[in-house]
């Protein structure tokens, strides 16, 4: 049996329902109207069943972003050169980026991954050393990359989360991505499994025009036709028009799903990786929470696809992980919600 | 001059624009793609023209939530009884409430403030004792309070920022309350300056159902008649259908504003008193951030008025400040985002 086949094995069909039913007994038995922190309480329950507790410490908190290139950079897809994707590895590195600031303001520990970034890091570069290939091929011309190399990218991810767990018990995990283009083979990874036309799942990345976002729609339906990716083998639509970062996401979030640790992805590239995930293993989706709605439009069709609905929308557009740190403060607020806020009966309040 | 005019002539007409400037022109040269943290870039150059500085720093957090009763409950506007007004005025004396919770989780120190509770509480009990009167008069046969009484409820409110200010300089105050009843003079008091049809303004409260909110509609529809507030006088409508706590939390916005604070209103009670303040003094709006959006109907309606979006919307519709409480971490958060991300200079990152 693969790392993959293992890893999705062990995913559980379902969470503790014990402690999903204490849970929602003590949100209903709080002295406040039932349900009135709404989104908070349904989140603090399913924390409550991943972890078989209704007092669940979010103490260890962890982003990976995923790095890789692409070659459909070639089609002038990108307001942004492809020599930017190591310059903001290194800045992660350096902890200068966005994700780091927010990152910090969490209380999480962020480290970048190379899953296949066109550049050589120095090995002692405290980053994961995960490289499939050099970037993408050109998938306007022939496939993102090989099958084996799709598996490859995904493993990569699930790696990282037991090298993660060697370390310390990882108690919730944030997805983020780099990667100049990586918006291009997002867009095609939702289109590919829902068949939703491509202008309706495309936008302006990091900030393209009108002519350019044109250009980036015909570009992504030429690589849809050629390679005419099957929408129920997402192992053929990553490794056809998907990312090396893209299988990189997807293997964090299984690897989190078969360790039983919550997972929270960020924007548009790391839902489609996400997606992938899911859509391989469909138990893996109960570890996962949406952390914001982007600016992006093709991100509203992963999140419909998910049956999920994001916690924010604070019209982000920069990945990195930058939303899924937001949100790690409100699921770690959801955890206190729980199980800090006393009943009726024990504050003496009336109830109705 | 009066407490409250002095303090309406104490409030800037404008904030510091060269640090405003400032943080819009770090914020471009960010290595991000520009705009690309979307509503935090905004709050946090906001932030730096309130404070005059691109490194605001939020350190001194504090919520008050000011209670006060209702005479309309009699009409049988609210499911829970009006004695939970006083034991939640205990219960968050005691720590053991949601905004309690939420506030320690922010970093904020909670406080609440007795504007009108139909209670003696003891003198030591540790909150703001600011006691207007016990309780409004029910708005269906006389007006809520006098004017004299509303002008000393907004009073209070401007006192307990003065007494905040006197322990240690407030970075940020957020905004809460309790009194049960309170959605309806607060639903009346956006009809009355918006002549917005009740109907359309007026949702469940606490959770009543179909019946009780047909009644609750003619029960402010009724006390709108009868005292056909002045929608040019603020005074006017919080005297005839308001309600102390809003007359305190209208003051805590004027307070905050006159000292130069942030001040974060929670959901719709909060918000009425935010839109007395803001009616009276329309320069304290600069001061001003709306946190989440109300599962209540006129939230949107008050939001329109003051021109301020909801950061967040995560369905709740309780009160006590809690919806302030989660924003602190936002508004925290985009100081540091605004601070300490690094420019494509510092980091040497290519720039477009």
């Amino acid at each position: 049996m693969s790392l993959l086949e293992h890893t999705i094995s062990a995913i559980k069909e379902t969470l503790n329902q014990e402690a999903f039913k204490a849970a929602k007994d003590r949100l209903l038995n709080q002295a406040k109207p039932a349900g009135s922190l709404g989104i908070m309480e349904d989140i603090s329950a399913r924390l409550a069943a991943i972890k078989g507790t209704i007092d669940v410490r979010l103490t260890n908190k962890r982003i990976v972003t995923c790095a890789g290139d692409h070659g459909v950079t070639q089609e002038g897809i990108s307001l942004f050169p492809a020599e930017v994707t190591p310059q903001m590895v290194l800045n992660f590195a350096g902890g200068g980026a966005s994700v780091n600031v927010i990152g910090k303001h969490a209380g999480a520990i962020v480290k970048a991954a190379d899953l296949g970034v066109n550049y050589d890091f120095d090995p002692d570069l405290p980053i994961f050393h995960k490289k499939v290939r050099y970037g993408t091929a050109n998938f306007t011309r022939e496939p993102a990359m090989t099958r084996q190399e799709a598996i490859r990218s995904i493993e990569a991810g699930i790696e990282i989360v037991a090298e993660l767990m060697a370390e310390a018990p990882v108690d919730l995990l944030g997805t983020g991505d780099m990667g100049i283009g990586n918006t291009t083979p997002s867009s095609a990874i939702i289109a590919a499994f829902s068949g939703i036309p491509v202008e309706k799942l495309t936008g302006r990345g990091t900030g393209i025009d009108d002519a350019a976002l044109e250009n980036k729609i015909r570009v992504i339906q030429k690589g849809l036709d050629l390679h005419r990716p099957d929408p129920k083998d997402p192992l053929d639509i990553l490794s056809k028009v998907g990312g090396l970062e893209i299988g990189g996401l997807a293997g964090l979030v299984l690897g989190a799903a078969a360790h039983g640790i919550p997972v929270i992805c960020d924007g548009l590239i790391s839902t489609a990786g996400a997606l992938i995930a899911c859509e391989l293993a469909p138990s893996a989706r109960q570890y996962l929470f949406a952390s914001h709605k982007s600016v992006e439009i093709g991100h509203k069709y992963m999140h419909d696809r998910l049956g999920l609905d994001p916690l924010i929308d604070l019209k982000f557009r920069l990945g990195e992980g930058t939303g899924a740190a937001v949100c790690m403060e409100l699921l770690d607020l959801s955890t206190r919600i729980l199980a800090d806020i006393k009943t009726f009966e024990e504050v003496g309040v009336t109830n109705v």
